[in-house]
């Protein structure tokens, strides 16, 4: 990554952190196994990919980055809920992610299932709470942004992804792979990502043109992201990733390099960035860290 | 029940079992299985209070129960995905629920726990659509609902008390269980109900006295209700109760009638119900579904 996204992504990142750290009850707050349990999976030492691309699209829309800090917390509490609950035992069953005992390893099934639970609602709270916006940000896009994330987040988007991602598990991958293998990975993970550039450039009072782009630009990155995770899962070492590798394989999970194998999954991955790209052009050059990040994903390593 | 007050509570459950199914996607609508759980459980024939109640609330503070309708839908689907998780065997592993098999028995325990993550967030989308409510209301309004079902709902609410409840379970009753009975009973179950009334309330444009007075009279309810709940869980039927009875008691379940007696327990439901109707003495005769309300908490037999 080039120095200045660095940079950039650094600030962004140490922003995000001390918002969460400043609006989620402490650990020693009744009841503190909760707390404990919330904050342990929230501050692993994510890369804060949502809430930084909320603030980034906050910014792109012409707008400033303290209007969208609710929306990217919000965002970034949702996405820490849905992998507490994609770990259970019930689910993909993962004793490891991100080099961490899982949150249920550690806490135990129940309070990891509450933990996630509690982390879903708090999102809705810090979003919806207007005292926490700058005054100039008005409650008709606040609400819009809420419904927006709600919709993206529910049983139409990220939830409904990870249902049809457990149904498919261990079937026959030849019939219809290809095409439940798109809808899983738009729905679990590229929604949450677009909708993470909609809502920060909604509350920033983005013009109906430039948020169509963002969610065009978030889509294919999006599913570039997952694709690049999809190679790395069944390549990367352990360290890098953080849990055992071949995990997915070893679950009949339907993943890109499974289905294309590795050398066109890669291609379809670079093939989205350069449309994601494309879709930036009109942006100029205020859209220099969305077309870096573009970039990274499919160059990153982990 | 008497007759009025039994007429307005049906005609009150179907507009909100209307609306609940308008508001939600069809079993046919993919991931079919999801949407089928999340109706499962919620169309099993609840009493609807907590939605009845934001709709009362609504229209007790000078508004229309159709200013309050996403609210009250929006507080029947988190009480809906709170009775799914709270079911699952990591938690309180029950089977049965009003007479019908649980959710996690009927559709298993991954989707019983994505079905709960979808209702929850589907709440938050149905509550944060503006579009869903009358023109006349305020997007301020939608917004401080929003937040206050949020917080009482989440880690220092009805999750905390969840987590409460199952940290004291098998533990010697004797020492602080009284408090911690308390705490638990208004965390898990009269936040929930006062923040019903609070929300109806709110969105109707319901002035700051009068929504002290609903949260006031909700608290009470609330905690007696839960109390009742206790009694007849300890005493009723299986068949009214519609789950094994003494099934609290066998868990080492911190319960009114384990820590007081039955006596004492329904002593304290008739206090606190005694305390809810001072509270609206103010509000006079448009009050006169919450005070049948009141009374019907401590005479129910189920």
């Amino acid at each position: 990554m080039p120095g200045d996204m660095k940079a950039c992504w650094e600030e962004k990142r140490t922003l995000v952190n001390e918002y969460l750290d400043k609006w989620i009850p402490s650990e020693e707050t009744p009841p503190s196994q909760l707390h404990k349990a919330m904050r342990y999976r929230l501050f692993a030492g994510g890369k804060r990919i949502r809430s930084i691309l909320a603030l980034v699209a906050a910014e792109v829309v012409g707008g400033r980055e303290l209007q969208a800090l609710p929306v990217a917390c919000g965002m970034e509490m949702i996405h820490t809920y849905s992998l507490i609950h994609d770990d259970l035992p019930a689910m993909d069953n993962d004793d490891f992610r991100r080099g961490k005992p899982t949150c249920h390893r550690v806490f135990g099934e129940a309070l990891a299932i509450l933990a996630g639970d509690a982390l879903l609602t708090m999102a809705f709270q810090i979003m919806g709470d207007l005292a926490l916006y700058p005054p100039d940000v008005e409650p008709n896009r606040v609400l819009e942004a809420v419904k927006e994330v709600a919709v993206a987040a529910g049983s139409l988007g990220m939830v409904g992804g990870q249902v049809m991602d457990l149904e498919m598990e261990g079937r026959d991958q030849q019939e219809g792979a290809e095409e439940a293998l798109e809808w899983i990975h738009v729905h679990k993970t590229a929604r949450l990502i677009e909708v993470s550039l909609e809502a920060g450039g909604i509350v920033a009072g983005g013009e109906k043109g430039d948020l169509a782009l963002l969610k065009g630009y978030g889509r294919r990155v999006g599913l570039a992201f997952q694709i690049v995770d999809d190679i790395l899962g069944s390549q990367g070492d352990r360290e890098r990733m953080g849990k055992p590798v071949g995990r997915d394989m070893e679950r009949g999970k339907l993943t890109y390099p499974a289905v294309y194998g590795v050398e066109a999954s890669l291609a379809r991955a670079k093939e989205l960035v350069e449309e994601a790209l494309d879709i930036l052009r009109s942006f100029g050059e205020q859209a220099w860290f969305l077309r870096g990040l573009a970039q990274y994903v499919v160059e990153r390593d982990r």
